[in-house]
């Protein structure tokens, strides 16, 4: 039997309204765009701001309870990394007075940059993208093994296989340092845009202008440089599994942002929305 | 007389707390950061969610009243592309019922990821990054001239001179359909992080770890791929302008990363804190 793609509800602050037809709802579209985004952007209200907080950090969707799960399973964010003690401290409140829900209610972005669309018009110039936000409640982390669990698959996020090639377990005092969020996921959303520029009629049919106006897609993408040794590096070599994934980042990542300028977006049968 | 660096007032809501030393407040590091982001990301309460709203955008700092106005001066931040009906409408709210401000409050980020720093330790992994966040008031450009100015000031942010190149200026139609968002900046502060891997003492003292464990930074930057021609493009050859923009920027973006990873960050004098 093939298994059912899940999704997320589409709740009213979590459902891509312009665009609709571009916005996506499954579990493995949008946890593929959070653990492939080196940094993501986590917002919650600050008491006693006018603004909310908004804040860069390293997170991966994972599972504890069942650590082999894939990505189109039910999963939960686990944030590290530039924690203010602002996000922790919220974090350890007991529940959101409004909802009843235990923990801090953030909102989490996660944006990849795939190439510049360019058009005969301003208007039609875009982005291609892939981006997703996820809601959920933060809780802090306490559990050590659960902690463990976490900050290897955020190590190891950022090189794969780098936390067994580390001096690890952390120290006592290390664990201590560190915190680790875990964010249980209420809804969430992507929003992916590929292909090359679409003008209107009017304007494609100009041929003066067609004349004039270069029209096509710059594709982008993150490049991993060679690796440089820090002052206390005593290895001649680069290791294999270091090597390995900066090619393999840097071939996936130009293959992509060139896939999705080949890629011509499904339009929806009616709409006057077309850009 | 050597003029003063202009600096954004350190508001209980914008001071960086963790890692004070490498808070920074003048406004041309700031506004650089956000000038050089592809993508910024907006965050906002949304009226009857549990959770801010936060969503990419792309903007500029600029001023209209001085379009000569250079990086370091007051500037606004006009919001441009994928500006849902909901930010747009709450940006029409005549005032903040709290602040008397008038205008939609806004936090906004931008983050550029400069390289992987690779410890002896986890605890010591961290990135290369320069950060900059942003908090104001949001209004609806409603001023034609000046929804001008920003459209071409955000276009030739994605493309230097690209704006001229094109079919301008915009039908009454694509005016209309066109929002603008005007963001009066209140406070703001930036985060940037520089230089090889610091590991403790007792881990660089160990020669058996150091015999094993590679430590170094991989450089990270965006990379313009070629121009790829779009359907219905006429032009033979990439325009000089483009090409040119896509060497420079691909030169910069690796110069800036390689240039990070070789800048050792000063430590302040006193503090046990200094990973």
């Amino acid at each position: 039997m093939p298994r059912q793609d899940l999704e997320y509800p589409k709740e009213p602050f979590s459902t891509v309204k312009r665009k609709g037809h571009r916005g996506r709802y499954e579990l493995e579209t949008i946890h593929q765009i959070i653990n492939s985004c080196p940094l993501l952007h986590v917002s919650f209200a600050a008491p006693g701001s006018p603004f909310p907080a908004i804040l860069p950090m390293i997170g991966q969707m994972g599972s504890f309870e069942r650590p082999s799960a894939d990505l189109g399973d039910v999963l939960d964010l686990y944030l590290h990394g530039y924690v203010s003690s602002r996000i922790v401290n919220l974090s350890r409140d007991p529940a959101d007075a409004n909802t009843n829900e235990k923990g801090l209610p953030v909102s989490v972005a996660a944006t990849h940059l795939d190439g510049l669309v360019l058009a005969l018009t301003p208007m039609h110039h875009s982005y291609n993208y892939r981006s997703a936000v996820l809601f959920g409640h933060a809780e802090v982390v306490t559990d050590t093994a659960e902690k463990l669990y976490a900050m290897e698959l955020v190590t190891d996020s950022v090189v794969p296989g780098r936390w067994a090639a580390t001096r690890v377990p952390p120290t006592p005092a290390e664990m201590q340092a560190t915190s680790v969020l875990r964010v249980r996921i209420a809804a969430g959303s992507a929003k992916i845009h590929t292909g090359p520029p679409g003008d209107d009629r009017a304007d494609r049919d100009d041929a003066a202008l067609l004349a004039r106006v270069w029209t096509g897609v710059v594709p982008v993408h993150a490049t991993l440089g060679a690796p440089l040794p820090g002052p206390y590096n005593q290895l001649v070599h680069v290791p294999g599994y270091l090597a390995d994934y900066v090619a393999e980042s840097n071939a996936d990542a130009e293959a992509y942002a060139l896939e999705a300028l080949r890629t011509v977006e499904e339009k929806p049968k009616t709409t006057a929305d077309d850009d």
